[in-house]
């Protein structure tokens, strides 16, 4: 059954998880038919596939896995033909007992420590027969979730991808088992879909724009992990926390300022230094002090909150700060910008009464719902994570605030959408937070942004403001960043709009491009007249091509490019062409004006 | 001699020196009236002043300033009275063997080692008399350098202040002595003058009013020398530092952004590990690298300027970034914010070719002359720290370098003003520079900024733009600071504004106050308004009364104080007070975009 509904993974994601396992037991007959002597382990569907780990007398290639995807589908052709002779359509279960699947695969180690392990447990052992008729038998110890139909399967929607290297069981003490990957979908239109978006991803790679469209650097003597910002970059990043800033100034955050350092006194008392102090890089000073660097902000922030008295008519205190955090990570795990030792967080801490906690969220709510969608991300899912019921010991903070806290982050998600994900036992030990899950324009998912509730820290640094009673009353303090880190967001973002920005964030919003050396001072005044507008412009007098520099500016995805020929000259106009096609000719004032009100409109996605 | 000229100091600084040098042998002659056993030393005339060093038997404290100032001004009289009877007006000169010298000062060890120190070096021996013919007759071993009549010294003119210890020779090996400092002036009233001013700067002391104002904090958990920037503080950091941001990107300069560490490397290239290691924090990361905190920002900016080929079309590249340096100063040298661990520079590099020299100094000197203008600072001058021509070995780069860069930056300055220091030997062994000096409100000289030129970072990261003719060119970089850095610079004018900054950079720049609870709804809407306009706005609804209220706005210096009474809110209309006077009473929006108006305004001091 051919299945044209590009959207059918979505409505019925069972049928499609039962093709996949079906795949893995074809692929484990077309391995065995090509490599009789290989062993095969184990073989589920994943995320956009499956995969068989199996264990090769001699090493399986990439090479190899054209011929070994060409004899899946000759099998399936056969198992298909098989099939429609027979009742049975799909694959035959078959209850055995111990012996008789112990003699079954009397060669296969894998399978017998898999077959002790269920009769240990007391379970039925079910083997899954399939292509009973063909050529090409097959019979697996298996759980089973096949497709009842396996003409249901179209042999054009899956693909071999990929090999890696996988310890039997995940553990690295066992040996290392060849995994072969698939990707299968209900279509063939979905498989080329998800292929399509595969080859984006590779082609939007931050990395490769990031240094193609110059926005930041390495530098072998600085070291890895410490991005180093053009003036490109820096504008970009100047933007989007300008952004934040925007949006938080609407709702009284105020801006503060801490060092990158602290005696490690802070984080004895805040805790962090017994749980993190392998992460922090550690400083001695010439006195012989110890001294870390912040891989965090919070608690700094104590101690700006910590510096007066505050009366409850001081409280909520709302404290943001775009300020880099370091952590001391293994080399090896450095990657672009998503994983680096230099983090630029866009922090917030708000201090606050615990009957306060419901507006406060509910600001940060609205902050990030407008930021996100600013960027055209979509399907923004919230997760509560709250206590285990289970084991309420677990926790710090009197479970009264917990409570509390719980319920009214739970209101504030209900206020807000019927669409949230349960998470009982993933709140932190110091309080429950909502997590931010988004899709990018790839529609792969990130996880955003996180409004953390912390009663431990409040209470560690004694924290507290005197209520109308006259009394101390403790506080409670939300952690929030939008962004998470300028560096995180910036990766995401980069490969999200491949590079080609909104104008409001573009480094570069407009370039002028002059035909000729005749037309150059004309261009210079244009030029001038966009700097004294604010817009970010600049003139490509360079000795290049005319077409040369016309291309040039699409590959720097420049979002305007404003062409001056004589005929402009004369008439005081500008030819403007956008990324892809050609704007219009507009008198120079207009089309200066219309670059600044579009540039000062974020919903515009030019 | 009464002189009422108050800048007679500056026009004949001979005579006041004069006085000086002869009040501190007034001083020895007073104190062995009083403590006969004192050995004398040392007695010159300082900078609004003069000192005596003496080894008293018992130790003099602050409380015997007060006789001992007293029998000064009675032997004084005593000297005058001498003098009005004798032909010798002043001090009397008498060249002497070194016996005869040695004889006479028999009991004195700190004078016989002065005295044969001068017969070492074959130099003539002189002796000072005073009053002589009077009942305090006094001789000293001095070189000379005294006032031509005692007469002309007013008793009111002069004053003991306090007391120090001083090493006898300035060495630590030696006997500790009692320093006693001593105020003089032509007159009474450059006395009172220079009082007020001392008293004036202890009012005015930055720490404190930072502290009363609540612009920062220290932690002891943080550390010392580690400010923490309160909302208000931090505000004032932003205000100064977009201002410096503004005058710059008139200029083409650009923002970069870099991390606040790097591997060792950076600093064995650049040459800074060899001569400042001691001075950094330093960092061992879990994988045993060395890394550092960055003291400075140079190495990191030609890290950028290096990530790409230069044409000289793209010359000068011209990058700035207000960024925290760390340095391991000792905890006994930290003061406020004058001497901290983390400085947030205003740095900015310029990559130039030799020839652009001229304009981009020139484009500093104007952000510069503009920006401490701004502020009040009368009296800028600066200073050309050039090689000594004596030793031009001792400098890096090819000599007809150094003679353009140094004749470049003496045109520039002399295209400015006629008054300048030359400083031969001053410049640093990688380039000359200029730096420069301001007067503050109590006529305090600062340093506030430094254009510096480097020949030898270009050189050691082989820094080079491709010229016109294809070939390789040595570019030239430029160090600018305008602040200096941010906390010096705000512990500068904290001082010289006593805390009432000028509008557009206070903190809060309007304060509302309901006279009561009747008007708290309409003073919200007015609060409202303000802060929609961007107006820095807050509004005291607190308990304390009307008058607390008021008093509290100008203990804070807020700069406008919005007053709403019934007449106000039944008119619409605010009464607004400025710190020290009403300044009338206008239609609410008039009001709001008045103060709007005025805060966009730098040269207004309101």
């Amino acid at each position: 059954m051919k299945n044209d509904n590009h959207n059918h993974e979505g409505s019925h994601p069972s049928n499609i998880e039962h093709i996949r396992h079906s795949l893995a037991h074809l692929l484990a007959t077309a391995t065995l038919s090509l490599y009789p002597d290989t062993l095969v382990t184990i073989g589920p569907a994943v995320e956009n596939g499956f995969y068989y780990d199996m264990d090769f007398t001699t090493p399986l290639t990439e090479k190899d896995l054209e011929s070994l995807n060409k004899r899946m589908k000759e099998i399936l052709r056969e198992w298909k033909k098989a099939a429609s002779k027979s009742e049975e359509k799909g694959f035959v279960c078959k209850k055995v007992s111990g012996d008789e699947a112990k003699a079954l695969f009397q060669n296969n180690p894998y399978k017998l420590e898999l077959i002790e392990e269920i009769i240990a447990k007391g379970e039925e052992i079910t083997l899954y027969v399939s292509g009973d008729g063909s050529p090409y038998p097959f019979t697996d110890l298996c759980r089973g979730g096949h497709i009842d139909d396996v003409s249901q399967i179209d042999e054009n929607s899956f693909k071999l991808a990929r090999i890696a290297g996988a310890y039997w069981r995940g553990d690295e003490k066992n040996k290392m088992l060849t995994r072969v990957y698939g990707l299968a979908f209900n279509t063939k239109e979905e498989l080329q879909e998800y292929e399509y978006m595969l080859e984006e991803a590779k082609k939007r790679d931050h990395k490769k724009l990031g240094k193609e469209l110059g926005l930041f650097t390495f530098s072998e003597l600085v070291g890895p992990g410490l991005p180093l910002w053009s003036p490109k970059g820096t504008r970009i990043r100047e933007a989007l926390n300008d952004y934040v800033m925007e949006l938080r100034a609407r709702y009284g955050y105020q801006k503060v300022s801490i060092p990158h350092i602290t005696k490690k006194d802070l984080y004895e008392k805040s805790g962090h230094w017994e749980k993190y102090k392998d992460d922090l890089f550690k400083i001695e000073t010439r006195e012989n002090h110890l001294y870390a660097m912040k891989p965090m902000n919070c608690p700094h922030h104590t101690q700006i909150f910590d510096s007066e008295m505050r009366s409850y008519r001081d409280m909520p205190q709302r404290y943001c700060e775009t300020t880099a955090v370091y952590r001391d990570e293994q080399s090896g795990e450095l990657s672009g910008l998503s994983r680096i030792l230099c983090i630029t967080q866009d922090d917030a801490h708000v201090f606050c009464r615990v009957n306060q906690i419901n507006e406060e969220v509910e600001h940060v709510w609205n902050i990030i719902m407008e930021f996100y969608s600013t960027f055209g991300f979509s399907n923004i899912t919230p997760r509560l994570s709250r206590r285990d019921p289970e084991t309420p010991e677990k926790y710090l903070g009197e479970a009264k605030n917990w409570d509390l806290a719980e319920n009214t982050l739970k209101e504030v998600i209900e206020s807000h959408t019927k669409e949230w994900i349960d998470g009982p036992g993933e709140a932190a030990f110091y309080g429950p937070k909502i997590d931010f899950m988004a899709k990018d324009a790839l529609g792969r998912k990130h996880q955003v942004a996180t409004i953390q509730l912390d009663f431990v820290q409040p209470s560690r640094f004694e924290l507290f403001c005197i209520n109308e009673k006259g009394e101390k009353e403790s506080v409670v303090m939300l952690h929030v960043a939008i962004m998470g880190s300028i560096e995180r967001f910036l990766s995401v973002i980069i490969e999200h709009f491949a590079g080609a920005f909104p104008l409001w964030m573009s480094p570069v919003q407009l370039r002028i491009v002059p035909i000729g050396e005749r037309q150059l001072q004309f261009a210079d005044e244009v030029y001038k007249k966009a700097k004294a507008l604010g817009i970010r412009v600049d003139l490509d007098s360079s000795n290049d091509s005319f077409g040369k520099r016309v291309r040039n500016a699409k590959t720097e995805k420049v979002p305007v490019v404003a062409v001056i020929g004589d005929k402009e000259m004369e008439s005081n106009q500008l030819t403007l062409e956008g990324r892809s096609e050609k704007i219009g000719v507009f008198n120079v004032d207009e089309a200066l004006d219309m670059i600044l009100t579009n540039s000062r409109n974020k919903s515009l996605h030019i």
